[in-house]
């Protein structure tokens, strides 16, 4: 058998004449009264069905073809002919029709009508991949993740996994899941009553990390430029579009860099992405802009365009209190910016993605660098027009003194942080990176309003179902 | 500044006499005794250091270089020249070396000594990157998971993530950790006096994922061809040099494919990433074959070139029982191969790296499926020479009715399952896959004979650091 994925059908990767076999699922079925059948089958490769046109001829039409509803999975083999119809350029003779698995109810078929709620959709997550808007999802979020690994492999950086469990608090920002296998029915005590972690399978507390940006440290004062990719956790309360308890994270790390290097890195790795998807998935492009955000498409050609702006959080907030605009969030030196704030320098004050930088060190973390000003801390947020902020990141504080009256400050023990420490004691060097949540691209990039349908099984507060 | 990785001087990618500054860390420092001092500066862009040829004729000789100990950072600026010396195409003339970071001590600095012991190095896991070894392991890991990825793409596979917390247990095989937010001092209780999950986070109780299979298969019953690539965990105690805590998984889920198709994925993909790590790291694969294992190479080679085979796993035990071997583990129909048969399969017998098919059932997961003979299950172990069990798969089990009484039989109640069976009451397809653990893929190729020295920070029991 010539089997072939229906993306390369429909691409004409083979000759017109040719007899292949596509394997996939039945989208629809439309009988002729002429006694002909037209299939669509999806089969994933891309958002396209093939149409396979079937003749009353073939031995199994009735008891087979004729009873195919939403769902069934067909092979079905056929000569490769240009399309009459419109939308599509081939189309399928079906030659031999073979059902390999029948829907159990085509009513009560949870996947059966074309159009869902996306909130029903969350509670079938283990079948809405089959929907155009979940697969489309699926694909782009493909697209971008090869194209994040290709982006920095070819501007030779190293993968490196951070560790997910882990006994430290990577900023004392968030809150943490607690990872055990303590007997929780029987847990053991201390002489003084309290949990003994000490029996715990680490020997101490450990939690789910919410960043990997530390160890990543420790890589790229080794190997100068490194990243990762992988899952972080937040046990926050939070049930809005924007949270997900479990989401990835890519974190570049860059030795010998400063704020600027990195701000300018941001710039090239989104612009990177976004152009591999505007080549690659414009089929999947075309149908958000279509049913789910009809900007999907321009917004990521202005982006691809655009110079982006930078401008110092001192400047940001004069031009906040300077534009007239009121906001729900007063504005003043010392705030961190809010969503409508952001939302307002990027779209309707520089009309670009724009990056923010230096921001008030009292709201910044421990370990980002102190500036000369002795009130800012050199870190960046970047702003993207229709979603606010896509990346934070900083220059980190690479001197050792400076690094341990900022922990004194803000209540960390610098020797719980012993280790990191040492990268500051043994050939220090000027280092900065950021932190891109994944969910939030490929939301801005889909349009999809939500991160919980942009993640193949989201968890969030009371739902980790499947 | 012309700034450059060491990588791409070394490599010939500037003109000579084209003036560049490195930037890295001091690995050795020289001094002859006609008044010049050989720097080997470190970078990480590849295995070996640049050599920079400075004379004292620099303002800040005495002060600052003459002063360079192993890990102190620096800026060096210099002519490109062809090196008369072995071992390197190319060397740098310093017009300026620039002290960027000091070590606070030289004689504590705990990466000063050339050799360490490995076992030493993991209590070091944050500097542990600027030795040698561990650099290298560090490339090629990172060459390792960009083929992956490439490969999969190249195929026209997704790239899906499955979930890291879970409310249900794959297998029912593996320890797993818990995952809460309850407050472990205060855990409220259910009316009957237990721990009242339903005031956790999730709602219920929730773990780390021990694979993420049945997730990649919803996926590739919507999408063909799909691959996870992700952390995964087992709480199990295990001391040993094969076993983590925390490790990665590259788990591919094909629909529309049996137990053969996916032997090949598996063959095609190992040899496709050990041609790249052969092409792309020679550097790194030198020293482990110089230090390490001295078959680093050759064994690639050797497995890039050897045809697979493949027996069933009745007949390997026929092998098993005719080869006159004296095993520590008796053989007998029904048991599960143990390292020593596997390796005596691989390496003694076929000399070629062999795939076991259809295994008892008794010893295999519910959800493979059931051969004819109604005695085997469609699961394959890919066994390679030198290591044993490098990947394990199966084919699944699509027909509802089968998978019901498998799971009857095993005990596992299909009420929980039920979403799972839903991919077989709906447009169900014979799919395969397999899981290739990511550290002992690393371990295999480098020689590394201790999963915990091929990921940058080792999750075992009592044992979380950093």
């Amino acid at each position: 058998m010539n089997y072939m994925p229906v993306a390369d059908v429909l691409r004409g990767k083979t000759a017109v004449d040719t007899e292949v076999t596509v394997r996939g699922w039945i989208r629809t079925r439309r009988d002729s009264k002429a006694g002909i059948s037209f299939l669509a089958i999806y089969d994933g490769s891309c958002f396209d069905p093939i149409q396979a046109v079937v003749s009353n001829e073939l031995n199994n039409y009735k008891e087979d073809v004729l009873r195919l509803t939403t769902g069934c999975s067909v092979e079905v083999t056929g000569k490769v002919v240009e399309s009459p119809g419109q939308g599509q350029a081939f189309e399928l003779q079906a030659t031999d029709v073979k059902v390999v698995g029948w829907v159990e109810d085509a009513d009560t078929y949870p996947m059966a009508k074309t159009r869902h709620s996306i909130e029903y959709l969350r509670e079938v997550a283990h079948l809405r991949p089959r929907t155009n808007v979940i697969g489309s999802v699926a694909r782009v979020r493909n697209c971008l993740s090869q194209a994040i690994h290709r982006f920095y492999h070819e501007q030779g950086y190293f993968w490196v996994s951070a560790p997910l469990i882990t006994a430290s608090d990577a900023e004392g920002a968030g809150e943490m899941f607690r990872v055990s296998t303590l007997d929780m029915e029987n847990l053991p005590r201390t002489d003084e009553g309290k949990v003994d972690f000490n029996e715990d399978f680490f020997g101490k507390e450990t939690f789910l990390t919410v960043s990997g940006q530390l160890n990543a440290e420790a890589y790229a004062c080794a190997l100068s430029k490194v990243y990762t990719f992988g899952p972080t956790f937040r046990a926050e309360n939070s049930n809005t579009s924007r949270h997900l308890a479990e989401f990835w994270m890519v974190e570049p790390e860059v030795a010998f860099a400063d704020l600027n290097d990195v701000a300018k890195l941001a710039e090239d790795m989104l612009k990177y992405v976004f152009k591999a998807v505007l080549e690659e998935r414009r089929d999947d492009l075309e149908f958000f802009a279509q049913r789910i955000d009809k900007e999907a498409i321009t917004r990521l050609e202005k982006f691809v365009d655009s110079d982006f702006a930078q401008v110092d959080y001192t400047d940001a907030i004069d031009i906040l209190l300077q534009s007239g605009q009121t906001f729900e969030n007063p504005v003043e030196w010392g705030i961190d910016l809010a969503s409508e704030h952001e939302r307002f320098l990027a779209e309707k004050h520089f009309q670009a993605p724009v990056i923010v930088k230096n921001y008030p060190k009292d709201i910044k973390a421990f370990y980002m660098r102190l500036n000369d000003d002795g009130k800012t801390v050199a870190a960046m947020d970047v702003l993207a027009p229709g979603i606010g902020e896509i990346i934070g990141g900083a220059q980190r504080e690479e001197r050792l003194d400076v690094l341990d009256s900022r922990m004194r400050a803000m209540n960390i023990d610098p020797e719980h942080m012993s280790w990191y420490r040492d990268l500051r004691r043994y050939g220090t060097v000027p280092h900065a990176g950021f932190g891109l949540g994944f969910e939030r691209l490929v939301s801005y990039v889909t349009g999809m309003g939500n991160v919980r349908d942009v993640i193949p099984f989201p968890r969030t507060p009371r739902s980790a179902n499947f």
